[in-house]
């Protein structure tokens, strides 16, 4: 094992699920949220990667969610070697070709393990060993991809075709025949049958040399605009902001059809039936566990004469009753609720689609506002006021702002502010209150410990999030 | 026509149907809410029995609905003849007993049209017709009561035996052969066929002679302590409020075990099926006319591949997405939603008796609080405060009061307050503030002709609601 190159997660951030709607969204997908457990897809997916031979993740994201990433990373107390933002989504070989080139620069023989932020491996210890075991296979310059035992004739997923004499059930790296596309009804039952054919998980084992070198044989013409765009990165507050203009350039395409159905030095590493893509509610539901009648409940959450049936209730201020459902999901939050037949769980996406053209914000918003001081949320809407709660990390601050349109009153009800309006500097405790007159130049810090919680209550003719001007920012937003 | 007695619409009004949960709840019940069209069920019960030959209503009601049924009464431009408070409720025939005693004691001749406030009549000018037909009868001293067509084999009504010779289909009063409690499936079957039967709505016209004499005939038992409770009712702010201590007294009994079972001067008056008692959310389905593919859509309400389903979202802020459902309902408030087999409509008071089992607030608690002067609706309560809209009318006033535990900001949004802190007195106007320290003696005005909003956030240690003291109150609460 000493002879065995460090192994680098590479864990793919950027995307963002509809299918789970309306928990996860376009403004805060899947991954950032604890669908499974109490820690995140994302925290468990950098959690299942660390330990011996591993070193500290790279995470691939983009600018809404870097945030969030840090923020995540943090509160699992994981330093990352990295967060690269890509400056728009060019779907996963850019995000893989980005990685090699900017690990190759810090690890010539480093081996990267690329996953994606939001599957679920209840056995991760065993994904561990099985990712040892395949290193030497990739540091000797194989592309090894982990196949996943199929259950089902899955025609959601991209399959692997074992090479003639490979073994499905081995523990070591086998030859793979070719990758084999989303295949229809009739194929994905005679694969299920063939018994030499494994899911597609999109989780490999590359050397970031391997990688390069296989770019450059069938996808050169992204080598110079990726190269230019990681060269070109610029450090931000401990970001690495990949190079915008180059980036722009770049095409968009998959690992899988620029690389990995051209390549001949492929491996596959075949790995347990535990894993999950939770594509679907369908997916939450069975990874959930169900009980004796096939159920899966959340807290505030009351079935009867249910069976199969998922009901999540996601606040703890909403009740969410079922009365003989049967097969059915119901996901219910304050602000949007889906009840959908279980095998139409598929369907959801098309229901965020009809959302969104008919310009419903919930279809892409959620409730809650990420920001990189903390987050806020709308607690009422009025003719001509809003209410939100606005917590504050601690040490964190707003930006320097003024309003054409808008004043507002703020109340501390947890921790302490450090208030400047206009020449003043103040601060402000529990209980204590300041007001904003319209045009002044304020911002909100919490010089404390402890996370500080404020209720602002703005009036004025217009209340929207862009009537704001930036004096000056910490986070080089303005 | 002329010679008609004068027909006082008696409406009982203190029911609390949990049938209808989340939308109907014990502490704002079905009757006070707009189920079908703008109008709320007790509004449209009133206006039903409105116009040529009809006295001003009479309405019976609980001390927790007063100050609704008299804001309702007043946004539909109606001035009550009286309101009778039960101290307690007692079931229907107490009340009908002390509608008659304090009609009686105004209009010797009267005639009462007594009806449930949460039933669903679309014909009204239909209604009005048949029960002017049966005036005459209701004059003559007998007790009608209408029967309903039957259009299905209905266990959950007591049904109406037509005497031999009578006409189900008279559009006068027939001779009735006896009241039949609610059978079971054969027995209603066998109803249903026989043609002889009608549903027994809980509607009748009675003189208010013939029901005192009915009950010193059939309950004399009731008679003393109901003429008690009359007799020592006192006048306040317009309520008639009916003696407690007598009232304590008073059996618990309804108008038909009491009276229409035992009596030989019975009537009926055959009614067409245009009606509903909006007993379940299946009813409520019917009755709001469901499309081509059977679905009934509420406005944030988007189905995908539905067919006999109800989708409502009760709050404009929410989303109600459905995929694949048939013959469900599903019906989303941010604090509970429920979703069900239509089939199974019944069975929502189970789910409510379990979650008040559990100690669940949303069991019997509506999120907004009416008070006599306005209302009011927590929009978050945190570990050490609480956010609260208050909505007060214009002249309306909150007691006079203070607080052990928790200090007030108040904010007011929209109008103008008229605000009392210890000895001082200010108005208040759009976006200006006003701090109540723990312990001040403070009230809230609204001095106005608009309404007035204010936003409140409390800290402090208990933010219970019974945390007040009360000094002085117009509305008589201290």
């Amino acid at each position: 094992m000493t002879d065995t190159p460090l192994i680098h997660p590479v864990i793919l951030c950027g995307g963002s699920g509809t299918r789970l709607w309306p928990l996860s969204r376009q403004s805060y997908p899947k991954q950032f949220t604890p669908l499974i457990g109490d820690e995140t897809l994302f925290q468990a997916s950098v959690r299942r990667l660390s330990g011996v031979g591993f070193a500290a993740p790279v995470v691939l994201t983009g600018e809404p969610f870097r945030f969030i990433v840090l923020e995540q990373l943090a509160a699992a107390q994981t330093q990352p070697q990295g967060v690269l933002i890509e400056p728009e989504g060019r779907n996963t070989a850019p995000a893989v070709l980005a990685a090699a080139l900017w690990l190759a620069s810090r690890d010539a023989n480093a081996l990267m393990l690329v996953a994606p932020s939001d599957h679920v491996i209840p056995d991760a210890a065993a994904f561990r060993t099985a990712i040892l075991a395949a290193a030497p296979r990739a540091a000797a310059g194989d592309l090894v991809t982990f196949g996943i035992h199929p259950t089902r004739a899955e025609t959601g997923y991209g399959w692997l075709e074992l090479a003639e004499g490979a073994d499905a059930s081995a523990t070591t790296p086998q030859a793979l025949a070719r990758f084999v596309e989303k295949p229809d009804e009739a194929n994905a039952e005679a694969m299920l049958a063939a018994g030499s054919y494994l899911w597609n998980a999109g989780i490999f084992l590359l050397s970031a040399r391997a990688v390069i070198a296989a770019f450059e044989m069938h996808a050169r013409e992204m080598i110079a605009p990726v190269r230019a765009a990681v060269d070109g990165a610029q450090d931000d507050l401990g970001f690495t902001r990949l190079n915008a203009a180059a980036w722009a350039d770049v095409p968009d395409n998959s690992i899988d059809y620029a690389i990995m159905e051209h390549a001949d030095n492929l491996a596959v590493m075949p790995f347990g039936d535990g894993w999950s893509d939770l594509g679907d509610w369908n997916a939450v539901w069975a990874e959930c566990g169900p009980d004796a009648d096939g159920n899966v409940l959340s807290d505030n959450a009351t079935a009867l004469g249910c069976a199969g049936t998922l009901l999540r209730s996601e606040d703890g201020a909403q009740e969410l009753v079922g009365i003989g459902l049967e097969d059915m999901i119901a996901v219910a939050m304050p602000d949007a609720v889906i009840v959908a037949r279980r095998n139409d769980s598929q369907r959801v996406k098309e229901a965020v689609t009809a959302l969104k053209a008919r310009g419903v914000k919930q279809a892409t918003e959620f409730p809650v506002d990420h920001r990189p001081w903390g987050w806020f949320e709308s607690l009422v809407v009025g003719e001509r006021f809003q209410v939100k709660r606005i917590v504050v990390k601690p040490g964190a601050a707003l930006s320097l702002q003024s309003h054409h349109h808008r004043s507002e009153h703020w109340i501390v009800v947890q921790g302490t502010a450090k208030v400047t309006v206009d020449d003043e500097i103040k601060l402000i405790g529990e209980n204590e209150s300041v007001y904003i007159p319209l045009g002044a130049v304020h911002r909100m810090e919490n010089p404390g410990k402890l996370e500080m919680v404020l209720i602002e209550v703005q009036t004025g003719s217009y209340l929207g999030e862009d009537d704001i001007i930036r004096y000056e920012d910490v986070y080089a937003r303005t």
